[in-house]
């Protein structure tokens, strides 16, 4: 039986919530995982956090299936096309990748997790330098979740409160390599890609993607996993 | 094309909600409804829901697929048996029937449907009174949803405001179904029991079956649904 405070954290197969589990265990947490089923366009996601899950010995993995698409409205969910080189410097407005109220969503599993797992620290992947387009990114967004959710909750209520934890949320992507690969993250096992190939190439183009990219440039650090062949970008 | 205002109300089949449906469209509000598959032990819910949705014509009615069951922990999700005869003066405690974050996973569906049909205002029946022992339930809670809610997407951080609408929140079962009856809600199409037989029954023994009988007992007013047999209760 593990003594370790246990924290709930969120995966979803990318490079940023790798970089926090890694940053969870670096920190002596007990480690839950929660991953997500919601109907993203491939697979690959559930993919990669199953074999992150693994790589880190956490002790509960749970994969959710969740229905975000019931109500439509995003590229990622959605026949929506996913944009393909846009000029991430113009993304002042919120992106058609945005699906609505998904943090919300997320965090109100992990919440209903850590109640369970009698675990007070939530930890969640979000940036709000480079998704600066998502409300749901954003500091003030995650204090006012934190504190509605020690409203919420049996385990809020009584005791010690819930911390909403994001180690990322002020790090650049080249900061968040640089932090992972110090701390051993894999970053081979992980995904990104928006609109990957069958057989799970990133594409190289969409948002994700060209953030991946410019921050493992940024890094100075090689990315590890292949790209689909692209006659602009070769 | 209608011109009023959309709502998205939370409809789980019960008499609370269908009572807060009936508040909604006297209010002059779009009907949109949001109902949850949620590993529910029975399926009754869903099709009481249905039918209100009908009955009120409602414009869009939703039911999202949800997965409550992979964490465990209530008696309404698991195999923990449903309290019955208890007596509900002393339930100062938790009460096992209360499912972890549930408000909040639910609320949170609730945001993005509203985020896709444009609304500004999400009705809930919550009830402080007579789920006390529920910390979802209660005004300090529903309100810090609220503020968050604002900061968490495209649709409360630009423009007006999102309200969680909560009509019942301070009325006691009494008085919520005598101002669903002057609003010509129809109780014998809903459902309160959490234990119904196969028939789908009401026990009459559960916490919600005894609330929603004192209930009926309180307003004068007779309850039109059919109980199962019970010879202690006879």
């Amino acid at each position: 039986m593990s003594h370790k405070r246990p924290a709930v954290i969120l995966l979803s197969g990318g490079l940023d919530s790798s970089t926090v589990l890694a940053i969870a265990q670096r920190d002596g947490y007990e480690l839950n995982a929660l991953s997500f089923n919601y109907g993203q366009r491939h697979n690959h996601e559930i993919e990669a956090a199953r074999r992150i899950a693994i790589h880190y010995g956490v002790v509960r993995h749970e994969i959710a299936t969740i229905d975000l698409r019931v109500f439509g409205g995003s590229a990622l969910t959605s026949d929506i096309a996913v944009p393909k080189g846009r000029d991430l410097k113009d993304a002042s407005a919120v992106p058609v990748t945005y699906v609505p109220a998904r943090n919300t969503i997320f965090l109100s599993y992990a919440l209903a997790f850590a109640e369970v797992a009698n675990s007070h620290d939530i930890f969640i992947g979000v940036n709000a330098l480079d998704y600066s387009g998502y409300p749901d990114c954003r500091p003030e967004y995650i204090l006012a979740f934190e504190r509605m959710a020690n409203l919420a909750t049996r385990l809020g209520t009584e005791g010690e409160p819930i911390n909403i934890r994001t180690p990322l949320i002020n790090l650049s992507k080249a900061e968040i390599i640089a932090l992972g690969t110090s701390l051993g993250v894999d970053y081979s096992i992980t995904t990104s890609c928006y609109d990957p190939s069958a057989t799970g190439q990133a594409c190289g183009e969409c948002d994700a993607c060209q953030l991946r990219l410019a921050g493992f440039s940024g890094a100075g650090v090689a990315d590890p996993i292949t790209y689909a062949p692209n006659p602009v970008r070769a």
